[in-house]
Parts: structure tokens; sequence; C-alpha cells
């Protein structure tokens, strides 16, 4: 039948995909990461799975054109070495190596997460009829990926791009995880969101909706949004704001065709899309005259990892 | 002999370079571009300034490979279509076809004069020994172009990149002419550095080296930061924030092997280039455990932008 095998290792769970030639996940195993723990032992787990999923769809590992992984950190993909995963407490391995030790006829594809993602909406999902796409997530962290002329773009020295870390402050308010200040990670995601929160909390008062017991997380957020509190939608649109000035400088620097969220917090889409297109809209560089791309809610959700993963062969030959 | 000719058609000047298989220019010529005019009134002059250069070169146009323009404006390089040039007031012209009128057995290229700019540098100039470049031109606007992979990098529509229209604040302070607020242009260019002066003036009160009656001008400002002002330190500080926090966001989204800085401001490389190194060294993303590009002077100056626009052909070709 033809076919890949797509791996998406994340920090929480594995998610491991036959994938047909057609971008179909023909069958699919999840389990608990369990990190951290090392490579080999993670290794071991994924190739058991990737033999069960043969063995239920009746192939061998010769009836695979190749395997895919995604993996959550940085990733030099001309040598196949994930640079460092933090979520993994990973650094300097190189998985390809040890897949090889079980499978030594198959080419082994390491790619980083958000870019196999965004290749899997570029080939299956919601980007699938635009010349280029453009992943923006907006989880734990924001981050994303673009495709260009069919081919993930991975920047000069191909260590792969960063959205959620565009500077959208001067000031050094807010110090981010990755060391600078005031990246677009530390509003948009979801720790961001809540700081946003907490912070027009502590200048505005207290509101009934977002009032103690706390702990404050994203969905009662989004409640009293859709509530109409006064607080939330200060916060809301504030919230908006950062997210819009990110989106600009990301069509000003990559142009494409259409805008994809994923992520955690695109669940509210009713609360996103339209308020950050009239927000991209109303003042983007020469939106008179050039296109302005749409953004759109990714709809693959998890399976965009897995299919992309499992297509990162497509890469070598482009 | 070979060669092409590379055409730097600018809102001011227009440069004309017969330029050599090996990237120096043979010879050049130089006119006023009188703007506004009609295209094929500026075609007319260009193309009497080619065959001045082919005869005194003892060549015919047989003798070339390719004519390549860059075009102060927004270029569909597949259309060969220049969209629209604030400077020159032009809008939807196709010089190709205009030029194919007078040569119509050569290939004419077009593209963005800073990706011109760039991929000149990238051949023949400060980039030559690096896998990738980003130019940043700091004038009276701030540009620039991105080569990946040995090509232009022109963003998923095709249509250039705008790195001087990245928004580095969210609040709503500074209108861009673009159209958007707070664009790295409004900071980092000739008119934003003297706009960031009066600003810091009117809340600090005068200073000696800068009190009127003169016109405020750059050289005046940097002058003044050579010389110690404490002001006149002050505003060098705050234009470097920004330009580092730009340069962070370039960095995130394109990780280039080099940056050059190009355009007028440039020429103060003295108190440029450290001081951004050092504050984009400081905290950038990862910088910890990823290269980080060194930051240099653009060396081939109004010549890249000829060479460039030469060795367009060449894109056609990758």
């Amino acid at each position: 039948m033809g076919g890949s095998i797509g791996i998406d290792l994340g920090g929480t769970n594995i998610a491991v995909g036959l994938v047909s030639d057609a971008c179909d996940i023909v069958s699919r195993k999840d389990v608990k990461t369990m990190a951290p723990r090392s490579a080999r032992s993670i290794t071991k787990t994924i190739v058991s799975l990737i033999r069960s999923l043969l063995n239920e769809n009746k192939l061998t590992s010769k009836d695979l054109s190749s395997i895919g992984i995604g993996l959550p950190g940085i990733v030099d993909t001309k040598s196949g070495e994930l640079l460092f995963a933090t979520n993994l407490k990973l650094s300097h391995v190189n998985f390809p190596e040890l897949f090889h030790e079980y499978f030594p006829n198959l080419n082994v594809y390491v790619g980083n997460d958000a870019d196999c993602a965004v290749l899997g909406e570029y080939l299956a999902g919601e980007a699938k009829n635009y010349a280029s796409a453009l992943l923006l997530t907006l989880g734990t962290g924001v981050g994303g990926g673009l495709v260009v002329d069919g081919k993930i773009f991975r920047g000069g020295d191909g260590l792969g791009i960063e959205p959620g870390h565009i500077v959208v402050e001067t000031d050094r308010a807010v110090k981010c995880a990755c060391g600078q200040w005031s990246c677009l990670e530390t509003y948009a995601s979801i720790q961001g969101l809540i700081r946003l929160t907490e912070e027009v909390l502590a200048s505005e008062g207290d509101s009934v909706f977002l009032q103690s017991p706390y702990p404050l997380n994203a969905i009662r957020i989004f409640e009293a949004v859709r509530a109409k509190d006064p607080i939330a939608e200060k916060i809301h649109a504030r919230y908006i704001g950062y997210l819009a000035a990110g989106i600009k400088t990301l069509v000003a620097l990559y142009r494409p065709h259409i805008i994809l969220l994923g992520g955690g917090l695109s669940n509210a889409s009713d609360l996103l899309i339209e308020p950050l297109e009239k927000a991209v809209r109303r003042d983007i560089f020469s939106g008179d005259i050039l296109p302005v791309p749409s953004i759109r809610v990714a709809s693959l959700r998890n399976d965009a990892g897995i299919i992309g993963a499992a297509k990162l062969y497509r890469e070598s030959s482009l």
C-alpha cells in the first residue's frame, strides 16, 4: 500500500500514525511521553508502537516509504540532530541514527513540530488550496511555521523560524523564557493572556466574572469576554492588539497567502478571527493595494503534526 | 565578453552598469531620474544609456546575456509588473515589455531595489562568503532584502519582504507612511532619528550640541553623540534599542548568517555596529546555543543594486 510513518513527539504525548500517500491517517497510536527519559528509551517506545501499527495493518517495514519525526525543539534537519528540546530535557540527540538501529533500510527524517504541523495543514488541511501558509500556534508558548513554494521555510541557517519571538514592545517590561524581553509569546500565549489579565485586574479592580477564587485560566477569561464583562473586554482588546501587531510583522516579512491559528487558545475562534482580521486589515502595510491574507483556524488539530512528519521526505526531493 | 546590464532606477538617480560575469562593473552611466515622468520616457533614457555603454565597450546587444532592473517599489517578478513606486509616482508598469520594444531578443528581469542590493552584496560584497544574508537599509525609509539558499526570498506571494514595516511598539504613537503604526521605519529611518531627537529634546530640554537655530539632521545628531553630549547619548541609546528590537525579530524569523546595514545612516558605523551587536547579543533568542549573526556595514554601497540587478537572471534558473 505504501504510506509512511509520522510521529508527533511532544513533551506530554507521543502520537504515531500510519499515513497514506493521500495524507490520511490510516491508523494511529497515542501514549504518554513520560518525560524526562532518555532518547533511547523514547525510541524503543516509538518503535514498538510502529511495529504494532504495522502488524495491525498486515504490513512490514518494507511497505513504508519513510519515517518522519516532529520534535518539540530546535532541529538541524541537515545533520538530523535535535539541538535541544526544553520540554523533553534532551539535547544533541540524533533520532535518525537511533531509529536506524531498528529500521536500517528506512530513511528517517526529523523536523520541528510546528514545521510539521504547517506542512500537514498545507498538504491536507485548512491551507490545502493555498500556495503558501503560515501557522501560528497559541498555546503554552507561541510557535509556528511557514510553507513557501511547497517547502518548509527554515531560514538562512536552516535552524527554523520562531514567530513567537518577534519583539512586540521595546520597553523591557516582560521577560520571555527565551531570554529576550517582550516577545509575542509573553503576550499571546496562555500564560501571556493570564498575565495580561492579572495586569488589567490590578489596575482596573476586580471584575465580577474574573474575581477570586482563582486560579485564572483562559476558559474563564474567554467566558467573561463572551458575557461582555467590561474588564474582560479590555483584556481581550489588548490581547488582540498584541496578536495583530505580531501578525502585521509576519505579513510584512513572510507574505503568506493564508494565516492559520492553532494551539489551545485557537479554540476560542469566535473571539479571535473576526477581531484579528479587523485589527490587521485596519492599517496593514499597503493593504489597499496588496493582498492581505485571511486568518483562519487550523483544521487538522493534533493530526497536522503526524501528517506533516510523515511527509517530511518530500522536502528531500523538492 | 558576455556580461549583462544592471539598472538601479531610483527616485532621484538612474545608474546603468555593464556588469561582467565575475560581478565587476565594467563601466557605468549615471543620470538624474527627473521624476515624475512616464515609464516610456524613463525607458528611452535608460535605453540610450545602455547603447552608449555598448558603443564605448565595442559591444552590441547580442553580447549581453540579459538586462536587469531594480525598481523602488513593489514588484511582481512573475508578471514583470511594477505594482507601484511612490517615489516615481508610477503604478502598474511593465518595464520588461517596454524594454522589449528596443531589445526584442534580450531577457529583461525586474526586481525590488533592496532585493537587488542584497543579491549584489551576497554575490560580490560583504556577504560573499556567507550562505545567507540579510540587508537592512537605513535611509529616508527602512528597507531590506534577504538571500536564502542562493536566492532572493520574496515571501509567500512573491511580492517582496518589508523589514522596515516590522511593528516594534503596540501603542499607536507614531503613524508610518505605509498606514501602519509604529513600524521600525518610523524609528530607524533618518526621519525617525530626527523625530526621536525632537521627542527627547522636548522632554529633556535643549542640548548645547543640538540646540536651535539649526535644522536638525543625522550628521549633527551623530556628531553630538561622538562629542558625548548626554542628551544625544540618550537619543542614541533609544535609536539602538529600536533597531536591536527589529534585528532580534529579523533573526527569529529569517535566521541569516550575516546582517548588513546599508543606507545613509550606515555611514555612522562607529556608532552602530558595536552597540547594536551588544544589544542584540545581550538577550537574543537562545543566543547561548544558536549562532547569532554578526552585523556589518554593506560594502558595495550604490554598486550593490547595479550588480544585483544585472544578476537577476540567475533567479530564473535556480
